[in-house]
């Protein structure tokens, strides 16, 4: 796990270099001009494909929403799929349901894309489009490289390839994270959460996909109660069971989300919840000076997937094999 | 609390007599003939849009997926929203976040819909169309009689009045379930649950937005750190956090998903985890013998609601008035 944490940027390097197919699968989408996106995943391909519901709805000024394979594999459900892009994201292209639900969007008329770190996966072969991650064998059962490769081949396709100055700052802040964060703040992170059971993160806009990911990685290696909540919904209910027992790691995030994030913060810290922040100058900093916020999410996860790991070794655990998991989820 | 709970056969009964409101409602966006649906809603309100979405890709065959609402409210996105349905539930009519978004989607084209507790609300006032759930003042911060006239109300919209025998079943199938929870279940599970930090509730398919609004209410009230999956996403990372020290509420649901969940609960069993069932013939029993599986999560709650409100009490909490909330949350 920490190999492949370690190999963010240069992944994510080659992947700018080598974004051809991606940018030909766009002028497909583009051409095509669909009216509404449902995106597939599951685990934690869904949060690379929440972050790709906010690309669409604020890039491309489309509708979106993330479509529940039940609809398909349980209920039979056939709706009328013209003019519709179907973008179903996974790692390693085989889970039966996504398969499943790639086959009947494209029966009923979408426009069908895979996202995947194996193109000659079934998924991928499912597709009229296919996209390959290039992320390389992933081999740690908690995701991290195929995350954020995922997240960057979903901003290519959308938004389309960034200037090079961009990507040059890209590949930096991932590689300057890494290293602020291995130098200290993780180890004092890991410090303070030893000993704790339970975990809500919170993070806004593009910073919620964050959250969500941060969330399951910890459940992943840690087996934490971990829970993770748009800012928004955490004070619809869940803040209620926020008290000085409850450490509570809030993304600070950048652009539109930060200011929503200060008032929440405030409320978090004055019911004496242990607040971690994540971010910009954070105590677990992200180094994004430059980036556009649509980007922060590519470097954001970092801080918190060094922590999972570091948190896992701490407690007893190992992050690489996790109890009860495979690499490759099969449902239905 | 238990007085709201223990109106809702009543609620139902009144809403199923006087729906010609939501009848007018359901022929206007039919002659409109949607393509795509979005719902926007926070909160418990959130998990009613969730089960909103299971309906309208199953029963209208029509692609829907839940609005985040700072799409709009926080990058001003301005999509095409021609051909499209825009429903937003809540019970106040009163969050910003939903106003504004509802604004933003009638501008850019959608056919508007307010389904709220208040019809004189913002949200009310700013939609095309406003449907009144007729749930009467709800007074607990927790919402409980709101949720279930949602449910009834979104039925109502998308799928239509049903027979009068089935609409008797719903009400018979309340009254028997909060009868035969209330006379010893419901304690039992809060001996046993009474000194847990956490849980985890899970179902599939119409029983998943039962399990988020159940894992609400026990965050609401208990303060526990509740969370809800999807039983296929639950396999997909989460399984790992799971052993005996983790309790599960598993919602076994009928019809299509209750097949689904045998496997899942047999591997939940089998890392240890305590299983408390939540269906026909559970622990927590619900009483939905003949009942269309699409009605069914209108009366699957209400034993979480009793669970809830008596864990609350037992752990010393005032489930009328949980710490840190009020009744109408506002956020934008």
């Amino acid at each position: 796990m920490g190999a492949e944490i370690a190999s963010q940027p240069k992944v994510l390097a080659a992947l700018l270099e080598n974004c051809g197919q991606i940018s030909a699968a766009a002028k497909r989408i583009s051409a095509a001009a669909p009216r509404f996106v449902l995106i597939a995943a599951r685990g934690t391909s869904d949060h690379a494909a929440l972050y790709a519901k906010y690309l669409v709805e604020t890039e491309l000024q489309l509708p979106a929403g993330l479509a529940s394979p039940s609809s398909f594999t349980l209920f039979g459900a056939q709706p009328n799929l013209m003019d519709v892009l179907f973008l179903a994201v996974s790692q390693s292209g085989q889970s039966p349901d996504l398969v499943e639900s790639m086959q009947a969007a494209r029966r009923c008329g979408a426009l069908t894309v895979a996202i995947t770190n194996n193109s000659d996966s079934a998924l991928a072969r499912a597709a009229e489009i296919s996209v390959d991650i290039q992320a390389g064998a992933e081999h740690a059962v908690a995701a991290t490289k195929t995350y954020t490769a995922e997240l960057l081949a979903l901003y290519l396709l959308v938004v389309g390839k960034p200037s090079d100055t961009i990507g040059e700052r890209l590949v930096r802040a991932a590689t300057q994270t890494l290293a602020l964060n291995d130098a200290g703040p993780v180890h004092q992170a890991t410090l303070e959460l030893r000993y704790t059971d339970r975990i809500v993160l919170t993070g806004r806009g593009y910073s919620y996909p964050t959250a969500r990911e941060g969330a399951l990685k910890l459940m992943e290696t840690c087996y934490l109660a971990a829970q993770a909540f748009s800012a928004a919904d955490l004070l619809h209910g869940p803040m209620a069971m926020v008290d000085s027992s409850v450490p509570v790691a809030a993304l600070t995030g950048t652009g539109h989300a930060a200011p929503t994030m200060v008032p929440v913060i405030d409320r978090l810290r004055s019911v004496g919840a242990q607040v971690l922040t994540v971010g910009p100058g954070g105590q677990l900093p992200v180094a994004c000076e430059d980036l556009p916020e649509q980007l922060l999410p590519i470097v954001e996860i970092m801080p918190l997937q060094l922590l999972a790991m570091q948190l896992a070794v701490a407690r007893g655990g190992n992050p690489d094999t996790p109890r009860g998991l495979s690499k490759i989820t099969e449902t239905r």
